[in-house]
């Protein structure tokens, strides 16, 4: 089986975690080198939950910070393994996101008197449906392994913090018609042509921009999906469109269905799919401190990330890590050697000083 | 294999057929059966040609028509198989064109001295693109086995005389766009919402009326079909919708081209299927002649129908059959008892008197 050595640099440690290949639901590898890595740190307590991986401090110190990372990745690209070349680790998961996992794993082994004290989670499944997500099982199952006062996730946000992140939520729209022999179309009524008006709020919406604690966010609402037509000579008496809303934090999912119903008034919505945002929470204490120790200036998320799933226990939580998330799932993806140092350093000293 | 009794009543013929499941491109079950009824028919000489099927007889005499009609029916609408209610036959096919399939294959296994002589024609796939039509096959490829003096199709015209057709273009309008993630639209440009000035056009279009030789062709513009989309979370660059014209037969199909152009003034067509109208010709003596034998007032037909073919083979044409054609295509079509005796008796008699 694959090992793992916590007393090498955080580059050579990127490196030895992107070559254990650990696509989404074939974790089992990487999650055994973890976690025979962690038990053989002294002051860290270590749960496995499937292929999650669990290690806290017990300093009993006033305040608990959760840093997390996930260990699959997308499935392989002609970038595997990995492979060290002017200052850049290139290769699968390099920047999404085994850097932010090396990170984590040598703080955890390295910093054994952390002045407010540490859970890390190293979980599976993120790349793939919500349902397999190894974060997402622990909030249902085990919350008290993830309790904190302030969540960091090490997503890639080009080492610098991502606050936040925007809600999803899809819906279909559905028009019916009559059908008639296209010869005689007087005879039905069409519903592809009913769903111009759709189209056109569409075409017309102006997507909303708001700025939560300094962060901008914006909105977007988007057909993703459209379909109809029974045969070449027949006038249909079905349409659907599928609509994809990307809605700031400061909506609830319930707001955003609300907002759908306005805007298409009219038509019937179906719901097919709902993800909360996450408030970027700046204001909070724990956020605030955070921020100011690293120097960052915050950016919005736009993208939803695991971020909402701390929001949900009541944590706040935001994005810091190595790499530019651009590169994430590409066959080029890389993260910078520069960023995983700087990270690591930063996080360092936030934990020492 | 499926088997059908030439001595049987139409109205039992009829609901045999529709029995006899053929959806367009799977006719070989039904043209088996009608070939096999068609050979053991002493005075017929029969020809087949992929699913279609030809049997003539060869008497000499000084004119020949030709009497024509499909095996092929558009996809089940939870109307398979047929039941007969108060003198009135439901199925899938019953009115289109069933019931005067039923008419011919009678008329051809009983009438064994025609005054003319008789071509039969039973062909595949005219349901779907013009490409696939058996009847047109024939006249590309076998147009000797087409001739003749004047052809009379089965199409359901409601027991009366339907002349001319409406000639019919497909075309496909395609939009482009640029992918971006859902979550960062702005980035990337929507192909979906782009279709948007074309489904108000064909919302609020104003189709034409014209009167040619008395009769009133009521034309139609209709989308049948729509598609677009790469994943839920996607903003897609292509979608295309597919627009069917029905236009009046003073039109020829390169009018009724630049008639779409100038109605999708600013989008790019590509036509996929096209099939030119027929004038009604009622001027013509052979087409004269046949009204008056059947008394019949004649009415424009407003579906495009093989007339068209013989048109363009320079053989006078109309539609005469059972069955009231607005329930062609239909979930309740079906075709009057009476109408199918009538339609039966009237022929006998026109081809013995």
């Amino acid at each position: 089986m694959a090992t793992i050595d916590l007393t090498s640099d955080v580059v050579a440690l990127t490196g030895a975690l992107v070559d254990i290949a650990s696509e989404s639901l074939s974790e089992q590898e990487i999650a055994d080198a973890v976690e025979q890595a962690l038990v053989a740190v002294p002051h860290l307590d270590v749960v496995r939950d499937g292929h999650t991986i669990v290690a806290r401090t017990s300093l009993g110190r006033g305040e608990r910070v959760v840093i997390a990372g996930h260990l699959d990745t997308v499935p392989a690209n002609d970038n595997f393994p990995s492979r060290l070349e002017d200052g850049v680790l290139h290769g699968l998961g390099s920047c999404d996101m085994k850097g932010g996992v090396a990170v984590a794993l040598l703080l955890a082994a390295t910093v054994s008197e952390p002045v407010r004290d540490v859970t890390y989670v190293f979980y599976d499944a993120e790349e793939i449906a919500a349902e397999f997500n190894g974060l997402g099982r622990l909030a249902r199952e085990r919350p008290d392994l993830l309790a904190g006062d302030f969540a960091i996730l090490m997503e890639p946000s080009d080492a610098g913090v991502e606050a936040g992140c925007q809600g999803t939520m899809r819906v279909d729209i559905r028009t019916a018609g009559e059908r008639a022999h296209a010869a005689r179309s007087w005879m039905g009524s069409n519903a592809i042509h009913a769903l111009a008006p759709v189209l056109d709020r569409l075409e017309t919406y102006v997507p909303r921009e708001v700025d939560i604690d300094g962060l901008v966010y914006r909105e977007g609402l988007n057909a993703v999906g459209i379909r109809g037509g029974v045969a070449g000579n027949v006038v249909p008496d079905e349409a659907v469109v599928t609509v994809n809303f990307r809605f700031a934090p400061d909506r609830s999912e319930a707001d955003a269905h609300q907002h759908l119903q306005e805007v298409f008034e009219g038509f019937g919505l179906t719901v097919t799919d709902s993800a909360p945002g996450a408030l970027p929470g700046l204001s909070q204490p724990a956020v605030a401190a955070f921020v100011a120790t690293v120097a960052a200036s915050p950016r919005p998320k736009f993208g939803w990330t695991d971020v909402a799933q701390f929001t949900q226990l009541g944590i706040p939580a935001l994005n810091y890590g190595p790499g530019d998330p651009i590169y994430a799932h590409k066959a080029d993806e890389h993260v910078p050697v520069e960023h995983l140092q700087r990270v690591h350093a930063t996080l360092t000293k936030w934990l020492t000083a």
